[in-house]
């Protein structure tokens, strides 16, 4: 999906997950902790889906550490509900990488949790980049994606 | 440990722990998830410590679902690094419990993550406490902390 | 999926996983850990397949803990694998439940790992059941399992 | 600890761990994969305690893979329990790294679980060593192990 809100190009991706026995913890409810593999599962199938998976990124030469990570609880997921997970890549001028999620659960839209992540790059020798580098500016090209 | 900080009063738990090889990813530092486990590690040490556990808010009638939660990436934990989690309690007038962390590599003490966490209480029939609990009043007076 | 195999009805579920980043070690391979929440994928798929999950244990009145489990590495899986967990119920005369599984890359059909559980039925009262309860009969006699 | 039963020269490690609220599910016991971590948690103990831990082991130029582990399930740990991981070396002449494990309660020696694990040899190049590499063979002349 693309889509775009005033003056900014959004990519959406939208992916079910299905809530495991483990993760469910002693109150019934999926355990907080989970939310952030429910996360990684949306911004993998983004990239996956938009051509920007770690591995595209590690085979251009960088890798893409968390540098921020946080999570809002609206109501809770339970043993063997479906979910949807949203993922949203919110454009920036900085040299990160940040996405924003809502987790549904897939029966009846109710909101479970909503979160963002923020990443930056790490060149081969580890240092941090202060400037987008090339394969990500291309990439954003590529979707239309402007700064 | 307990602290005097301006006018409000803090407690604070610090507990070790052990990195496990089956936490680092394959870029070969601690995958960004577990620190909501190390979080975990550092909230229950500090419910042991000062009488607060999940177990003791159960035994009073309630449960502390998490309503949100976030964590900055400071710098990374290896494999076999031994860190300390730092848990502070942070004082609010709402019928909330707040903790703030702080993940510091052992030997050095690197500052590698902090974050925070909000839960609220639920009574026995799951509905939200919109005053706190008689029992965490209690629980606060013993530890003087006010309001 | 249902076949007859020598003189004993066989169950069999197959279901997909997408192996995540999370699940990947610093070798770069899955953590073998992981396997036990791919077997319980398996498990889980088989259940809602064939009206055996959890919950329908659940509500019956049983919980079913695990008493032994193992698992053979043949292969590993990396990530952005996705693989096939292939579940079967193997019939006991014994009060048991007892599958076998195997993981296939989905692309190649590499066979990654084998394995086997066996659970017991816990009553309410979190008493060992030395009979097969009336509902797992039922529920075999449903799937023409005899014994 | 180091003793010495029939012929054969065994090395024992114990070391202590705290379950986490995460690893309990939805019946109120620790859910049965933790254990897989436990059995790590013992092995890594071992390893700092005898000098092969992977680090040791990846700096000889080797990684060890495991290739099959199983666990016999006794009696649940609970939230808030401590457990002991009792982790054995077992010798062998093949060109293998066995372990068997034993956890127990800490507060009254329930055994909770047993388990064992084998992993291999792979050198740099990702083979198979059908022999122990040397710096093995030099680890159990260290600690008197025949074989």
């Amino acid at each position: 999906m693309r889509i775009k809100k005033s003056e900014e190009v959004v990519l959406i991706d939208r992916t079910a997950i299905q809530v495991r026995f483990s993760e469910v913890d002693s109150m019934r409810i999926v355990w907080h902790g989970e939310y952030v593999r429910y996360f990684e599962d949306g911004r993998e199938s983004f990239g996956r889906h938009f051509g920007i998976s770690y591995m595209d990124v590690f085979n251009s030469g960088y890798t893409i550490p968390m540098v921020e990570l946080n999570c809002q609880y609206k109501s809770p997921l339970k043993v063997d509900d479906r979910a949807i997970v949203e993922t949203r890549f919110i454009n920036s001028d900085a040299a990160k990488i940040i996405f924003e999620y809502s987790v549904f659960r897939e029966s009846d839209n109710m909101l479970a949790a909503t979160g963002r992540s923020m990443q930056v790059f790490l060149n081969k020798d580890f240092e941090l980049e202060l400037t987008s580098p090339d394969f990500f500016i291309e990439w954003k090209k590529q979707w239309n994606i402007i700064g």
